[in-house]
């Protein structure tokens, strides 16, 4: 059903900082920055062999991943399996009872099609699920 | 410096009912499963493309992934990188002042070398070195 990890997400305060870290300690190209207002958040993509790791930092401190700052700190804060056909794994996963975020998928960077399962049925994980 | 993602770590109360959401429900593949005393877990990993993840329990609550589900509840709890040389980049990592939780090598899952880094040098993500 999921083919990879395509990207594991952390939510950062700024991501100019933590750019320092993963593109000057790690040694990590950036490969795609982009502020998304829908969704009250910046993010960088970093490039880790046929993966990436996703920066997130909010734009202001009302917004989703704000509010997970505040009350978690910086850290892990989601991960995104690829899938071939995000439409029939969303299907499947309603079928087992999945409870899904997004009840039809939205666009996501570099012109993907995401959508996020609740960490309710992902052991406490948020989940997002991405067709390239 | 990283290769790849090479898995990334959940933490979980119990194995067995993590693995029904897991292999079931998203249809991964169980490839591995260990209790590492020594470490107070018990561990199970799971195939995703080239990449794994590993869901950790507790053997007991004061470890340290008892108490880290005492304090967050399940969740992500690691993200590991795959290394072509742990010695040597762990060697880079501390001429690049990172804070390093293991001063040497340790022994891992299916006869894996692994490190970690301190989360307070990787913007609060407990990361992981794994060499294969």
């Amino acid at each position: 059903m999921f083919d990879a990890i395509d990207h594991v997400g952390i939510a950062v305060e700024e991501i100019d900082a933590a750019l320092e870290t993963y593109t000057g300690t790690f040694g990590m190209a950036l490969v795609h920055r982009e502020r998304v207002p829908a969704h009250g958040i910046e993010l960088a993509m970093l490039a880790v062999g046929a993966e990436h790791v996703e920066l997130v930092a909010p734009l202001a401190s009302d917004t989703p991943v704000g509010r997970f700052l505040s009350a978690r700190g910086p850290g892990l804060h989601h991960i995104a399996y690829r899938v071939a056909d995000i439409d029939a794994t969303m299907a499947t996963l309603r079928g087992r009872s999945v409870e899904l975020l997004d009840e039809t998928p939205r666009e996501g960077a570099l012109a993907s099609r995401i959508a996020f399962l609740h960490p309710r049925s992902a052991d406490g994980v948020l989940t997002e699920l991405v067709q390239r």
